[in-house]
């Protein structure tokens, strides 16, 4: 499939470098799911979008439906992978925001990465990262394009039978993974790391605590150390390309893909195909 | 005086909308004074540049040599900013670096801002911010491309009567200014603060670092709560556009620019015209 750019809604795959979406980081970005002929979860990445924005004083008026507008024109015949940018644009003297910050929109869409092996079915291995998430609330949850601290997780393993890598706080909390957000069972609860200090909350985590109660789950969301763990039932990392895959290996602890991360694995797939 | 930039050293203005530097900030930057000449502190801010790059997993073979040439082929006849930044490049699947990786030059000449009001003679009012850069000694000290902490600082505040907003980190530490480094005397000893958990290390702050011993100074590099700026006797901020900046207020308390400020200034501007 032919790869497609859109830069403020024209064909092109180039941006000014002193956009401040390169310069400072100072934009957020959505990455969707575009199978059975439609963007999943639309509305929730554009509501997260839209307040990622809020939080880094990104104006955004008529910037959803602009966007809406854009993204319904991209090709749906295909699975694939659609990446959306927002930036403060260019602009600015220093770090003082331009006046008024026009918003940059960058649309990227790209194949579907494939997994030959089907982790979705396997399981995943992954590892204890040592970097470690500083704590700051003031970006806690958002999908901004700051990201270095994933890229130096992401770095610290080459062994691609690794799929991911679970990250601590600066504080020794657990977090989530590099590219996906953590949840275990134990008996009848379901457990996921609070993201008030840091982490991104993501759209398959948002899925997954509206839908818990209605498969009969207790739901807790805390602050929890990585020794909790340990006793987990099943464990499983979701994102919104790859949905949920189960955790085999942790560390040296291993586990089974369990009826709880199966059940939520067939409802998903339900949801992204309702007819 | 025209603005350039250089890609790679081509003469354009845009890149890549999957270059690294964008999608996740994974690069540095440098921001020199082009006066009298020459490109003051060259060989600094490429030791700082490098050592960056290598903090963040971008090889720098050649890169010192390359970003040279570049340089040394802009026009040198008007005072201007030169802005330097490198990225990871282009590549790589998510998180995951590019096999290799390619970094990206971007090399920006722009006219020097002038300060009408001569703020380093007459001293700047600043302010103390909100926002708390969070500790993460992974990145502590890299001038990189995550900057979202200083946007939001930098955004506290409209009163263009007030040059410089400083931080404290979220354990409550003074740290530095939106965009420079943060010194202050008290008798014979001039303090700034240590920047092992977080802070950019300016080349002015380790300029003021290698002459202190020589003006008789004693220096101390420590980690500060901020009531010790109460009893300073004097206090001034540092970046390589401004140089000093004496600081005759900063929240409720004032000062009055002082002898050491001075010396260090025309120490400064000696520095920069050794003919």
């Amino acid at each position: 499939m032919t790869q497609l750019t859109l830069i403020n809604g024209q064909p092109q795959d180039r941006v000014d470098s002193h956009d401040r979406g390169l310069t400072y980081g100072h934009g957020v970005f959505e990455t969707l799911l575009l199978t059975r002929g439609r963007l999943q979860f639309l509305d929730w990445h554009l509501e997260r979008l839209l307040d990622g924005c809020s939080r880094l004083l990104i104006p955004t008026d008529a910037l959803a439906e602009t966007l809406q507008r854009e993204l319904s024109g991209l090709p749906h015949h295909q699975d694939a992978v659609v990446k959306v940018m927002v930036t403060a644009g260019t602009g600015g003297r220093g770090y003082a925001l331009p006046r008024p910050v026009r918003p940059g929109r960058i649309v990227q869409l790209s194949p579907l990465p494939s997994w030959p092996d089907a982790p979705a079915e396997g399981g995943i291995r992954a590892r204890w990262c040592h970097t470690r998430l500083a704590r700051q609330p003031s970006l806690a949850g958002i999908k901004h394009l700051n990201r270095l601290e994933q890229v130096l997780a992401r770095a610290e393993w080459q062994d691609t039978s690794v799929r991911e890598g679970i990250l601590l706080d600066t504080a020794g909390y657990v977090v989530e993974g590099t590219m996906s957000n953590l949840f275990w069972v134990q008996g009848n609860t379901i457990h996921t790391p609070a993201l008030d200090a840091c982490g991104v909350a993501g759209i398959l985590r948002r899925w997954v605590l509206s839908v818990a109660g209605s498969v009969g789950l207790e739901l807790r969301v805390d602050s929890y150390y990585p020794q909790v763990l340990e006793d987990a039932d099943e464990v499983f990392v979701c994102n919104s390309l790859a949905g949920l895959w189960p955790v085999v290996q942790l560390g040296s602890r291993t586990y089974v893909p369990g009826p709880v991360t199966r059940t939520l694995q067939a409802l998903l797939n339900k949801e992204y195909d309702p007819c």
